[in-house]
């Protein structure tokens, strides 16, 4: 049920993730992120006002896909609980690791152009874990 | 709230799709599919049994995200409902279509070494439509 080596590595990865909250219908709303894996946490940062951020302060449920951007048939899904820490200094301060995986030296340039509207961050714990890694088909 | 052109091209391309259905307790739950779009319907097939299918047939609210797999920060997300065609021959005539979107001229031999399990056409309709097509951050 936890992550496995071949989890972790496609995690660690450059890859974006799909996130999906609850709407207070119930109703699922996707959205692309960056995200930074580190003690079996998923992390990702939010606007506060952000629909995301709202879902989750709603309703905790999400789900988490990663896929594999050169091997589609490698992706990693997880069930999990999400808690959003309101502190736009701890998600600023994240944002800049998260963003370095993606952009390199460029993230402390992107973090510090942006608006001053608060930034929550969002803490995935998962509660199911499951990872395909298959070649394409031959 | 319609697709757009720049919609409609990645749909047309042969990336895969994270779709998300919702267990009977409400909790999302994500799966990396392939997929046609033909009549601003995006089609998939699963096994009768499969979670999904039945996620579909007790709530059809559901979500699509399909990712430009050579650049993330393009990416169609629908929210939509989805309905189930239970006609196992139907469904496997849209799976050749599907596959060959994939793995082009093996698609009917992969067909025809699947199990004899049922499998289930899905329709999914959308009722909100949002796209991103931006470039790669310079």
């Amino acid at each position: 049920m936890g992550f496995t080596e071949d989890d972790r590595r496609l995690l660690d990865g450059p890859a974006v993730a799909v996130l999906t909250t609850l709407f207070a219908s119930g109703e699922p709303h996707s959205t692309v992120m960056w995200f930074r894996f580190a003690d079996d946490v998923v992390r990702m940062i939010a606007p506060a006002s952000a629909l995301k951020a709202r879902h989750i302060a709603n309703d905790p449920r999400v789900s988490v896909v990663v896929t594999d951007p050169e091997n589609p048939y490698a992706y990693v899904t997880v069930r999990g609980q999400a808690s959003l820490v309101r502190d736009d200094a701890a998600a600023r301060a994240e944002l800049r690791r998260i963003a370095a995986r993606y952009i390199g030296e460029r993230a402390d340039g992107y973090v510090d152009s942006l608006s001053a509207e608060p930034r929550v961050l969002i803490e995935i714990h998962a509660t199911r874990v499951s990872g395909r890694h298959r070649h394409p088909p031959a």
